[in-house]
């Protein structure tokens, strides 16, 4: 999959690509069937692998026949129904509704995204980390609305860049687990409990489609959406601490300043001088444009009403989709953007020097303790760097 | 195209797609060459139908490519080239920038879009006004706050419909017209000046590639992006419109006031009596989500700078390009809702009479003046009805 | 504190008002005195009561100069400096950056904004798990797409609406603890490791102004800003599962379904009859507003740069107040509305009843299973609110 | 008007404050009520003079009221009443509803920020002709995607700042009048109709209540909201302008960069040597945050149902008064800007030699056309800062 408006988008391959999509629905249905057999509900003739029924052709007919239905899944499960035949067809997404199938899929491209922005945290953590270490001493200019401050040293400002990821990090593993949603057709699991003959058999169906998908079980949450919009919120809260680094590369690579490179600068088509962030630059573009694409998941949430919401719930699904593309392929951006960045210490001391008298700050404190100034004033720098590297360490040795 | 996680994608059909915009770019650069050429700048033999020199197939190479250089332009131009060779490889692309070439291809797709659109709103119009006489005298309750009110009727509620979409009409018109970009590396016409031989003579170049695409000529627009915001706004206040018809559907199908339907509603996968609300549903969807494409679109053109932004631009094309397809998508399930929508004058009218006295306000008022209280309380509808339908008149007469 | 603008906006009281914001502030530069006194880097005679130099007076001035510095600190100390003179004013704010005040003091006030959030999630909580009890069996249509679907009870609504609270609760039970700011100038503690002696008992102050604000200790945080964006995630998050409350019972009090209503609804200026669910429509109002206010402050954190951005760190504080202030306002409007809404379990029962056969779905079970069909169809609905009542008495008990 | 968390935001005045928008809707129903008189609807001895009868006092329990009705206008007209009695206590408020009041009144507060506005920009536009021409042939290095690219002009800069500004009044001049609000209960003139006698006269009640307040007669729009969404998109359309040249400046203004600078910087709490920008850092914190306040009025607009919104139409107020608010105060801000900037134009010249060869493009393009060189490479800079000059005088001529 690649998208010619967002350079970079086949960074994230098949994630959520429509193909994916119905596979994962697919999967859903498919898990669901296997769970109706293995209970003793469907007959064993009932059992069929419904995923390799369904092509990447069949995309097209089931996208059109959604314009009709709201969603793609009446669509699918004709297909499903009309390609299997017989006791399969008969016994195909009994007990589910649309939205059991479409908020499944949802999870199950979901944890492939969450997935992978593990790995490149991991990642970057550890390229951060080793940045951290190597900068340690190396003097830089501390600038604050733009202006010259006070001295820091490289490895400071990568370490705060380190526990702007690991924060983010934070934010994922704070994110409950991803469930399924089984509820039927209006969250009572009302078929399903025909189907297995108790509520309490009912729900042991969805539990046991949870553990076929790798998902959490939980009571149905049709029109309670946080489990969207907070992962919504997570993804964004990655792109944010991306788009810090991204910014300062951006700015440290300026030709004035010039402390701070990308290891592959991108050309211009037409000036053959050009050495651009091309990385930063994509991945301040997402930083930019997925904060609203979070909201529009919270207002899709926020008006959500009855057993299916009217349009709200619909929102949320191509949104989430993009949303999910673009934090991945700046994650990818920014691992690769760390890996390369080339650091100039020699710019990055003859900018300090070239700030003039930074230390009046200093004079103050001396003046008021009667103590001689510190040799350097970067102060507690080195510590923080050391607990940083310690906070990093844990997370990566985690993995 | 089709969107599977956007049900009733593919009405928007080609617009903006990878390959419509790839096209869009190579029309471009095509129409630059002819410039150069029919101005005695480059010769004869460098004509070239660029058009026919790129498939669908260059789309995947071209996106990858653009990965590395942060927009698709110098991908496309070294395709040109090679595809070419000779003198049309040797002036394509002069005098331009990737910029000019993303920008000017942003317009002649948004062009389009905003052509379907315009056809759209003149049908919604046509029917909206058909509605607004024919309902004109049907009672119905009007409801401010979810309760019962006042009486008003189909015709005067229709109207307000009519109004909405009216003004949205016209913030579609009071947009500038479209312009072409073709400023150079930035935004002085430096290299076109020196093609052309002066500065006067590079804008005579400008204004042709204008010109040849049906564009309008403007001065460089590299850094300051109303162009594109201002476009975005006025989809969005559009998909408002519709959002306000969608919601009011939505509300008067619901069973216990059944007032509207739609003429094709949309069966569910497990419930056979379910007749929902599709499009409204559909409808309402773009009105939660596109608001915030539009915020984004102007977060990335406040935070521009220097004579190329830093990833402003880039964030601007995909997201205006979602906001297009959206929009569109959602103006045809307008023009159908409105062509479909069933009003029950009988249960509107056993609403009214169902909700009780309502003209304790209208007692107020004869108690005021002293005048015996007029047959009906709906005021001046007939006349707002008519000064609505006139102001639709007028805009399809101008079609 | 009252805003005409935003009704019911003084259930906030004085929270992140100017007064107390500029209190907040006092209450950092007079804890940081106190740690320096106590640590014996300042003498006993530095050692003031500041928070008894400044009066709600002093807003405006320090408001006003604010704007030439960009932000309320400068002001503010040099304030503090003329009130006390003599030692504390040698020593006050020594050590600190603006950042650090205007920081901590964010999070001093936003203390208490979560506090009050608790206490009111408490109270909803003990009410829905309540009102699910209460009304477990009492049946009720469920509506998907708008549309009748199947039976549920009143109970089952109820229950799935306390899921929502206890997830939105959830959503603030993983933030972070709230940080102290302690970073100085650049975020390397260089001037209070000046004051302190060494970074080591630098760190130390920090930990002190954290313990004597309430606060944990944290490295500097000035430009990694997820603290505050996680925040403003989990309000908005709050807000979303209210407003789907809200906009339940804004529906159900519709005349024409009439199964729930205010205890208390609003009149009308002119219609005597009205009996307007004030509450929801103030909660929905706010439920659309927020999501807008948390992806500002994504936006101010991710173009974030330096070691203090350049606009972003500005555009969080008024941002955040106002998300506050109207999260913790439509908090109180829930409880309240929760505290009186009234079921007409009758009008329930009569619309589930008119829906007509709402049981196709059953038949097409039991005609699967065999089985005879079980008397209603209600499902595991039961065994749901079992499952979340339990976790509604863990919340509450955890209190 | 000071807040203390938005530094500036004395400079908006009491432009939409508590106290001016009682006193905006206070105009209104006084306007009203002189409307009936002189009409001959309500008797002579009914005239009053309503202004007079409400202070600064009455805002506070006019907002604790507002929270039981959802509005404030039934506690402001039951204190006109109170406070007037007699026959002005009989007539005033008749033929009106609530929205019609707020909506009203927010036209007029809306008027004021519009005139304030509009004195900003003629006075930037001045300012920035100025500018660009006093810095016409100023050499200075045009920077792309943050790299050199080619050799611009100061005044070449400005001019596109100005072209900016110049885009962004073209969309407040594109606005349409702003409205008034007199629909009535339901918009359908009702009560007024049977207060004048027939619906023409009720329409003419309407026009004069227009006329009274200097706004333009409208059919009601009391749920088709672009008037407002409109307004919203116009000013922040305005901030992305200015954000633009805030953005430039702030990083002219980096020390290493040193090419431009405020006239007035701010200063540090702690560091003697700072000068920061803090104007152009208080305006792009406005550009980064109105974005969001206009896409709630979007969504607030697009959810609207009925004939009066259950809570679209309350999530309008407050959030167009902040988004006024930071509108107007950045217009201050840019003014002040843009009148104390200073340009270094050796600085400029030197970064500009420094830059090295930026000539590879130029070189390509004589090669193509045999033609020598032009002795500069700043193309049409001269040519494009004459249009933008005319296009900019034309602008301040029609003031």
């Amino acid at each position: 999959m690649t998208d010619l408006l967002w350079p970079g988008d086949h960074r994230a391959g098949h994630l959520f690509s429509d193909t994916a999509w119905l596979t994962a629905m697919v999967r859903v249905e498919n898990a669901w069937l296997g769970v109706l057999v293995d209970a003793g509900i469907a007959p064993a003739s009932a059992r069929a692998d419904l995923t390799a029924t369904i092509t990447a052709a069949d995309v097209e007919p089931v996208a059109v026949a959604a314009d009709a239905t709201g969603n793609p899944v009446p669509g699918l499960v004709a297909l499903l129904r009309e390609r299997t035949g017989g006791e399969p067809a008969r016994w195909v997404h009994r007990g589910l509704t649309s939205q059991d199938v479409v908020d499944t899929a949802l999870m199950v491209c979901l944890r492939e995204a969450l997935d992978r922005l593990h790995g490149e945290i991991v990642a970057q953590v550890r390229r951060l980390a080793e940045l951290a270490e190597t900068y340690r001493d190396s003097p830089m200019l501390a600038r604050t609305l733009t202006q010259p401050a006070l001295p820091t040293t490289v490895g400071m400002k990568v370490a705060h860049w380190l526990g702007g990821v690991l924060d983010a990090a934070d934010s994922l593993t704070a994110l409950p687990a991803l469930p399924v949603q089984a509820g039927g057709a209006v969250g009572t699991l009302a078929a399903a409990t025909e189907l297995a003959g108790s509520p309490g058999e009912a729900v042991t169906l969805s539990q046991r489609l949870a553990a076929a998908l790798g998902l959490t079980d939980s009571p149905p949450w049709h029109t309670t959406r946080s489990v969207l919009t907070r992962v919504g919120d997570a993804l964004v809260t990655c792109c944010d601490a991306w788009g810090h680094i991204a910014g300062d590369v951006a700015i440290g690579s300026r030709a004035e300043i010039g402390e701070l490179a990308e290891g592959r600068g991108g050309g211009s088509s037409t000036m053959a001088h050009k050495n651009n962030p091309v990385l930063s630059i994509l991945i301040r573009r997402a930083a930019l444009v997925v904060p609203s694409l979070a909201a529009a998941l919270h207002v899709a949430s926020a008006v959500g009403v009855d057993e299916r919401s009217d349009g709200g719930w619909h929102a949320e699904w191509a949104t989430l989709r993009t949303l999910c593309r673009h934090t991945v392929v700046a994650a990818a951006q920014t691992t690769e953007l760390l890996a390369g960045v080339v650091i100039d210490t020699d710019r990055a001391a003859a900018n300090l020097a070239a700030a003039g008298d930074l230390l009046a700050e200093q004079r103050s404190m001396t003046e008021l303790t009667g103590r001689t100034a510190r040799p350097d004033y970067t102060g507690a720098a080195d510590h923080l760097i050391d607990a940083v590297l310690k906070r990093a360490h844990h997370t990566t040795e985690a993995t």
